[in-house]
């Protein structure tokens, strides 16, 4: 424990200034589909924020995540027509009233952004018992959304915008990237320098939804037994 | 669009110190079991928390997220209870040669920490069909875990430890919080203000597993077709 005990090193608040630093990386990340420029992403650059990322929590220290980098403009074509597919099968789902927001608003920027990344979760790593994963198979899964968090913020510090593509078909997205069986695609992200971002989230902008209120997703000890007062988005049709 | 391009803010890199602080968050941060301190935690800093992991990317604006926040020591000791049942079960899984190690290990923080905050994914919120969910019913998990991290970069900053507990089964912590069919407890997290941190996660200190290198990590493009070099990790039986 001596030897342990030498790795503690003092852990006190941040100063006002890097706190500050770190709440303006949270409330000023956008999810960006249009404001990418053309500006070539540096290998170092981008060094940084893989690195930010693999620094994420990860159950049992499993690090499950690979990091593919896509500049191909023939991988990106694939990709582009993967997300065509499955936004035009997206469209169909939504309720009439919906449709017309729905298909005015740009949901990718796959061959804008410069750069392209999927980010997976190798759910074979470590053997099949992984410590922390014994009761929550899918704990490897949340570590590397935990990763894309990290570097979405790290992203956002070095003037980069992310975007993540959530609408393509898993089976296509494997076959496009060659991905083994035990290969998990967790985020498809575009990410590329910004020279500006929304002061809100675009959705909201748009008038696709609401911040839901603080107060109300918050409970105190126990899920309270009377059901909750109606949320806007559970309005949402 | 012009409405829509009045909410643009210019949004280049932070200055250095500013990014500095943003990776001091990501690099310092550890998932805390032994050093938390009896020092409450202000509701004030609490909301400051939660409000952070509010402004995480959600699907489709999805905010799927509830938080439930207990300082209940009796919720604490049947979270205790379940999690030391789930553990007697978990050290059995590891091979004879691992049970000591994993048994010396302390992976829990439930009694110690002053909070213990249980942050869930209402898998219903935002009706049958939400936008960028079509294809992936899995991305309003990964919404609550970028939730987590935004929240565990904040603690950092704020001077507040967080150890994530997965060890609990998940039918015994649904009973205790008495969550909802739709509602799935994603993180079990212990909170509370910290002295000292490891400068190395704990899981590396203790011997259990090592950091992998980033550079095996990382692809060009597609997945390669050889199979990559074994890693540590994959070794580890």
């Amino acid at each position: 424990m001596s030897g342990s005990s030498s790795h503690l090193r003092p852990a006190g608040a941040f100063t006002d200034d890097e706190r500050a630093a770190v709440y303006r990386a949270i409330y000023t990340r956008r999810d960006v589909r249009s404001q990418f420029t053309q500006r070539p992403v540096e290998t170092e650059v981008l060094l940084r924020l893989l690195t930010a990322a693999h620094h994420a929590p990860s159950v049992g220290f499993m690090q499950p995540w690979n990091f593919v980098v896509i500049r191909s403009a023939a991988v990106k074509t694939e990709v582009q027509q993967a997300f065509d597919a499955a936004n035009a099968e997206a469209i169909a789902m939504f309720p009439d009233d919906r449709k017309p927001l729905y298909s005015s608003l740009k949901l990718q920027g796959i061959s804008d952004a410069p750069v392209n990344l999927c980010i997976t979760c190798d759910r074979s790593r470590g053997g099949p018992v992984v410590l922390g994963r014994t009761h929550n198979r899918d704990m490897d899964l949340y570590s590397t959304a935990c990763a894309v968090q990290n570097l979405w913020l790290a992203a956002r510090a070095e003037g980069l915008g992310v975007g993540w593509v959530s609408i393509l078909d898993d089976a296509t997205l494997r076959h496009i990237l060659r991905l083994p069986q035990a290969v998990v695609p967790v985020a498809y992200l575009c990410v590329g320098y910004v020279d500006a971002l929304y002061d809100i989230p675009e959705l909201e902008l748009r008038g696709w939804g609401q911040r839901l209120a603080l107060d109300d997703l918050v409970y105190q000890d126990r899920w309270p037994a009377t059901k909750p007062v109606e949320t806007p988005s559970s309005r949402i049709p």
